[in-house]
């Protein structure tokens, strides 16, 4: 049995070992419009990676193809160990529930991170401080009730009537509601908590669903550790909307100025 | 037997069609440092899944995981549909060699790309025309020669000495050497045929290796067949290097200023 645990978002995430078959289940804190949210079922598949005995080294990269909607309840985790290197892994990991087919295929590298020359050459972003910005109002999706976003750039603003195309950018400072030290899930999951670039682009809610979502980790659990955050500076962007898909790329930074992640993805948008 | 087609490109990423197993080979003209091109690997799977009987739709993401050398000669490609749905499919690739395992893998999506409101946010980079500018004179790697390198910016010097860290930015002109139209297969390739974003940061030479490659697509192929072109203008940056792994995405253009595809990567280096 699930019990209960501190964060709504541990709960969410929260997976049940198996031999190579493990089990997770949707939450209705983090919900969307037909599914649960994308960051949430990211971040479920890397934690039973994360939690794996045979895991070794920290996320490096992970990439989440949703191929079908996730309903409400539980599913399954099929979690292969494709190839091990001496410093890096290789993971291949399907989501299903019963007979439905696969619903999320994913693939994941793990890697020692040892250390290296390092050089930063994006640019931390100019923002206000946190407590200077009013937060995002709460919308009807509830995965959107689980975060403190802080607009800096492109408040969202979806009232059709807009003159489009308006810029997708955005920029803000994102936390969880409740508090909780960023860790590779949180780090994971918020690089899917922008919103969709086409809503900003058109200034309206379309229907909109990501098909392919990468994140690369450009810190490890000890870098993240030591920053002791429990928020994010994070910019994303998109280049082109054209026959029903758009793109997004992203940043994510912590508040000291690490970038910490980038992360793209290429979204179905009707419109 | 595999017969010698008009362009080696073609010969490099031919395929040999089986039930659910494919077979291809290396091809010495795309040889790297310790292994094939891994544009020429990406193609040769992205090949395999356009060839296939079940495929329908274009191409819209690729994303391949190099997790381990590739000697020279035959491989195995195990194609898999994992979900097919109205209008997209999610196909898993293993390519491996004997009973070496899995040398690479790779998950991508088809979909059926339809009318729809279309919006190219990303501005077309300013470039000096493709014939003002020497071509990128012929290095050691057999795969550097297939292709006609011009630079307009981030022009190659990896000569020990120059101080560092530079900026890791290039702005080329890039065609096969030998011209041939471009097409998805070529798209997929020349997004992995920058030079290590490393090299350039550090003016020199580094040991290196692409770990995760992913590749969006923005045109169909009909848009492709309109555009009737055998060079791409392309761009490449990267924004972080610690603990051993560095990024990079990028942009390709065609001519005319539209945006084709974009592309991310993140890379193994040793300094």
């Amino acid at each position: 049995m699930l019990t209960k645990s501190e964060h709504p978002f541990d709960d969410a995430t929260r997976v049940t070992a198996g031999d190579s078959r493990w089990q997770g289940r949707t939450s209705p804190d983090y919900w969307a419009f037909v599914g649960p949210f994308g960051g949430a079922t990211a971040a479920t598949i890397l934690r039973a990676l994360i939690e794996h005995p045979q895991a070794s080294g920290d996320p490096l990269s992970l990439t989440v193809n949703y191929c079908a909607p996730i309903a409400e309840g539980p599913f399954d985790l099929d979690v292969r160990l494709v190839k091990a290197n001496r410093s890096s892994q290789h993971w291949c990991v399907e989501l299903s529930q019963g007979g439905a087919g696969v619903a999320t295929l994913a693939t994941a590298v793990f890697a020692e991170r040892r250390r290296s020359w390092s050089h930063q050459q994006a640019t931390f972003p100019d923002a206000k401080p946190f407590e200077q910005i009013q937060p995002y109002p709460n919308v009807a999706a509830t995965w959107v009730k689980q975060y403190d976003f802080r607009f800096i750039d492109g408040d969202p603003d979806f009232r059709s009537g807009k003159a489009y195309p308006a810029s997708a950018f955005s920029k803000l400072w994102i936390g969880d509601r409740v508090p909780r030290k960023i860790d590779m899930l949180s780090l994971m999951a918020m690089s899917d908590a922008f919103f969709a670039r086409v809503f900003h682009a058109r200034g309206e809610l379309v229907p909109f669903g990501t098909v392919s979502l990468t994140t690369y980790f450009h810190a490890d659990a000890d870098d993240l550790a030591k920053e002791d955050i429990t928020r994010l500076l994070a910019v994303a962007d998109a280049k082109i909307f054209h026959k029903s898909y758009g793109d997004q790329s992203g940043e994510l930074w912590s508040p000291s100025g690490r970038l910490l992640a980038t992360t793209t993805q290429i979204a179905y948008f009707k419109a």
